[in-house]
């Protein structure tokens, strides 16, 4: 299904258009042209268009799309007709705030187990997850078939937990920690990087000030 | 000092940057060559060159980098050399957490207040933070010069959250909220859609999966 000479900026783009759809589906519309999802999604026909011409296109031209055709395709190429299965190394804040967010299991993404290397935290019950320490991890992981570990700790541990994760045979990491991971090329990371965020925005809010010259 | 003219891919790259920098310089390195920058950052140095072009270059080639200098001079055009006033909206799980996260301050993001509408958490203590209602967020982003908001509620509160906060003062965005603002073009907004970010790495491991055709 999925093609590997995609580009990541093509790929980042699809959960967007998988997110606008299924609110387009949720709200009875049938039929969309891009000219119309253009407008929708405030970015231009032509790259809606190129976009969805890395896939085979889905639809015809003149007609529009099919909005429950698209989504579901759009859907299938995210890989999300299957059902993921992963852990969360880290229960501070961020890891349980995680735990608790109930969305992400509507998508087929589920929170199998949480850890920690507190010993203060073990046993403590985060929906239907109790916190375990680190040690367990490894059969864990094997028994469970995790295919993600969320990385939800701080920078100095991280690389070294993601190297042991990967032989445990974890295929994918979401990584929160700040730093960038070393793990081996076929195997995905996302990285969740909160204070380049911040940082991007601080940068954005200064050059605007700069542009608008105010001085309220 | 910002250039609006600079393309927010290189924007993007600024903040990491700035970690590596701060990290060499952390460990006592006083020069770097855009080849040593290169390989640590896995990165190719010509990308690295034109990256730091957009800001006059900063660097003599042959020489290197002064790893401090360059380190304090990114740190300006980010705006970090400047304090911001920030505002969470939302204190459930996401909103406590970040709440909690000190390292933002360190970078110059003082989190001032933090607001919900559940009865239930007023009042409640987050480190420095007492939880208040949403009517008392305009007088509070006006005494206390709000230029940031942090968008920690659901999807159907956000955009309206948002008009409002515009017409208090708030200058920028960071929206974990899963939708788009339409907040005007002059307010920017940093957008953290983890869902988009976990179904990104789903179509990743989809498409590495299709890559490798393990049975394991």
């Amino acid at each position: 299904m999925a093609d590997k000479e995609i580009s990541q900026a093509v790929i980042s783009r699809l959960p967007r258009y998988f997110r606008y759809l299924g609110e387009l589906k949720d709200d009875g519309v049938d039929r969309i042209s891009s000219q119309e999802l253009s407008v929708l999604m405030q970015v231009t026909a032509s790259q809606i268009r190129q976009d969805f011409n890395n896939f085979g296109g889905f639809g015809q031209q003149g007609y529009g799309y099919n909005v429950q055709y698209l989504y579901e395709e759009i859907g299938k190429i995210l890989g999300l007709d299957q059902t993921h299965h992963l852990i969360i190394v880290g229960a501070g804040n961020l890891g349980q705030a995680l735990a608790n967010y109930m969305n992400f299991e509507r998508r087929g993404f589920l929170f199998e187990g949480i850890f920690d290397q507190n010993p203060v935290l073990y046993g403590k019950q985060i929906r239907h997850l109790t916190v375990q320490p680190m040690e367990a991890m490894e059969s864990f992981v094997k028994e469970h078939n995790i295919d993600i570990a969320v990385l939800a700790i701080p920078k100095t541990a991280a690389v070294e937990v993601a190297d042991k994760l990967v032989k445990y045979g974890v295929k994918a990491f979401w990584n929160f920690a700040h730093c960038d991971l070393n793990v081996p090329g076929d195997i995905p990371v996302e990285n969740v990087h909160l204070s380049d965020s911040l940082i991007k925005l601080s940068y954005n809010l200064n050059s605007m000030g700069n542009k608008v010259k105010e001085d309220v």
